[in-house]
């Protein structure tokens, strides 16, 4: 692309007018604060800068640990913001499981006394370790859950069994291929235990192939058998794959020391500007603040908490006044628990609280693309086109509005019967690091990130000022 | 995001259906071909391993070179597949600038006898160099090139212009900021260079601050004396802006080795498949295969090259037997001349050849967002609306039709009265690494470099079996 495109800097405001034709002076008006809000957040947010330390002086916030606290103390300190009424932690018993020494696999292609080589692995979280010895054993290679009842005890047995269904590459939005693969890394050891196998080898949840083992929760809930599971690469779990068919068997050695301690006190942090017209409607803002502990959970969700906090920034810094109550929340043990999410929700309900909206941003910060919802049967039609209907400010921004989505920690919210909102960014780069050590602030694009924090803020700004009537 | 999401690998499925509920045979097959150009595509293409190739191990191809030669040789091979009818070279007469030695740019803060400091910098390309001299003088920046008129000769004469006025960030669609700045790049040198100036230093075209200088064509046309034009990094830039602010003045000394040669011999690549139905309505598809030479030309347009030749790869290995021709065209000599655009248009003129649709890929191999498109006044807004009743089978791929875009090669078919569609895939990133040494593979995300080449075929599929009549 080169020279023969013209001065047009003023061409967005020319799109932005001519795309809301019918425009009275009220709607002018919010145009204009909507051009505020983009323009304040791409010069001047400290979105980025805060992600920065958050994901790389922090680090990665296991539930429990001690940079989980540390994460807690610091968006608490940036939260308090002029402006804010009321700030708070919000006490939740958590489950607190510790990775002591990385998980170690190796493989021998001939049997159990041939060579063995190292591959990279990661245990996944929840997983027990191996009390100190090398556990090994034949591989068995399955691509579902269900084969395991078919292949039963008498081929499962003190077997490793290795889960190597791929997400499918085939499936545009990213999310809903790991939705179809991850029942492997949540149930797979779980289930395998229930049959003899001493340990479950599970294919990395990313449709990448390269060499990072991706970790990520599992539960052993309802089984009493618990075996150790463990992540590998999608290339080494092709590879062994090849070998497997090649040479009609393979061998796996491994050991991890991590496990589950005693549950501790944490918190989620909230932040409150109390609504001038309609204090008891609330539209909330979110993400977690607790990560995978590998990389610095810059996108997961790093960026979404860093986003959440953007918007009650520039809503101050453009001295906003809040018709509704807005809510800012960092929720503790998204990843392995949801403790801090239903906790939240706990208090609501006992409260008597009303969330008209809530919104989470929890698929990193990548480019914006909208927003998807959800709500209770009963009232979704309504809202979903109330929310439609601002789609007439967020076009010129490339947003638009789809049915389905929301949040896992926002989910306990849904009685209320208001909307749940998912922020939707750009899906296709989020798996390639997803619950790695990957998942760093160099991944991060600051101006991305910032066009999503403009994209939330702009639409609590809508739903603040329309309710979810919407535009008549 | 974690397990909560169920396994719905049908979903898409659905989707796409539900979207188009009123289907009737015909239009669930076109919803079917399109699923198996995308299966096609993100599981079997080469698109991205010929990326590989052009960009890593041919190179940048700077117009002239024989990095561009070889790159016309290689294309050539690759689009002599079996089912294409006829591939052909279209030799055109091409600019011959070369980069001999890379320019060097020292700054002293104080004065000419001062300490220098050398910064980041490249010669722009089309510039002449400085004769084996080093050229020295005191700074003057300005922000536009209106001021040069304001300040004259008598304040710019034996002076180095320092042209640093930024891309606006606070446009969303980055190429947009980019029109908006880069008359100082194609004309800065070239207006100093009336009013007595000695050479022009220009901030790079790119909203990031990096270290990172970004070449890019220049333009000498229509004046008679002509000073070496080179870039700077945007750090070095907002550094030398500061510097001139706190002391008052700043000095820089230059050297660069660079210049126009004598024309060469060059060409377009164009490949055939006649069509069956509507053999003199030409669907045609391409990108440009020069590049600048810093990096490997991997996004510009490396990309929008392996995009093309996938469009014929795919549906060939579908089976797919055209309705009306279908042309994928290399264009050679967009960076600095456009030279191969104007050739291919005069030849189709020559022969009275209509092309119903032209479609170039220059904007990179990010996620696709759409296309855009433009025409003659008189043709289009029914061409328009053809193009917007596909939304109903690109809607499930998150792609959306807009008014406004083409390329620059397809242009000068405009007066074919066909439509022209720019491929649009996401801008945010694009100009971080636009003409610079960071343009190689290691940016381009192979999975959004596939959907990209499948939004495209799909595109080409539509209007080849609808024409630009739509879907009634």
């Amino acid at each position: 692309m080169k020279k023969n495109i013209k001065n047009i800097q003023f061409a967005l405001f020319c799109f932005l007018f001519t795309s809301i034709l019918n425009v009275n002076g009220q709607e002018s008006d919010h145009a204009f604060f909507i051009k505020e809000i983009y323009d304040y957040t791409l010069t001047q947010s400290k979105c980025y800068d805060r992600l920065y330390h958050l994901s790389e002086n922090i680090g990665g916030r296991l539930t429990g640990s001690k940079e989980a606290a540390q994460a807690v103390n610091y968006t608490f300190n940036e939260l308090s913001m002029e402006g804010v009424d009321r700030v708070w932690k919000q006490e939740c018993m958590v489950p607190h499981w510790t990775r002591d020494e990385e998980a170690k696999v190796w493989v021998s292609h001939n049997n159990m006394e041939g060579s063995w080589h190292q591959i990279a692995a990661t245990a996944l979280g929840n997983s027990i370790g191996t009390e100190g010895k090398l556990i090994s054993g034949e591989i068995i290679e399955v691509f579902s859950l269900d084969t395991l009842e078919i292949l039963g005890e008498e081929n499962l047995k003190d077997k490793i069994v290795f889960f190597n269904r791929p997400l499918d590459p085939k499936i545009i939005h990213t999310g809903w291929a790991y939705g179809g693969a991850v029942d492997q890394r949540v149930r797979g050891a779980a289930e395998a235990g229930k049959y003899g196998a001493k340990a479950a080898l599970v294919r990395s949840m990313t449709t990448l192939i390269d060499s990072i083992p991706h970790t990520g929760v599992s539960s052993y809930d309802g089984v009493d058998v618990q075996i150790p599971g463990i992540a590998i690469s999608t290339l080494d779990a092709e590879n062994l794959s090849k070998t497997l068919k090649n040479n009609g068997s393979a061998y796996a050695r491994l050991s991890a020391k991590c496990g589950m301690q005693p549950d501790k006190l944490s918190h989620n942090v909230v932040a409150e500007i109390k609504g001038s017209e309609f204090p008891d409607e609330i539209i909330l803002v979110g993400g977690h603040l607790d990560s995978w502990d590998l990389g610095g959970g810059a996108h997961d969700d790093g960026a979404g908490c860093m986003h959440s906090i953007q918007v009650f920034e520039t809503l101050l810094a453009l001295g906003y006044k809040p018709k509704r109550t807005l809510r800012c929340v960092m929720f503790m043990n998204e990843e392995n628990g949801l403790a801090g999410g239903k906790r939240y929700a706990e208090i609501s309900d006992s409260l008597g609280e009303y969330h008209l909206a809530a919104i989470e941003s929890d698929l990193g910060g990548f480019t914006p693309r909208g927003f998807g919802c959800s709500a209770e049967d009963e009232v979704f039609k309504p809202f979903l086109a109330a929310l439609q209907s601002f789609e007439t400010y967020l076009d010129p921004f490339d947003l638009s509005i789809k049915s389905g989505g929301g949040g896992a920690d926002i989910s306990p919210l849904k009685s209320q019967k208001g909307l749940l909102i998912g922020f939707r960014p750009d899906p296709q780069r989020y798996f390639d690091i997803h619950h790695t050590a990957e998942d760093r602030i160099d991944k991060v694009n600051k101006r991305e990130l910032e066009l999503g924090a403009a994209a939330i803020t702009s639409l609590v700004y809508l739903i603040d000022q329309y309710g979810l009537e919407g535009i008549k």
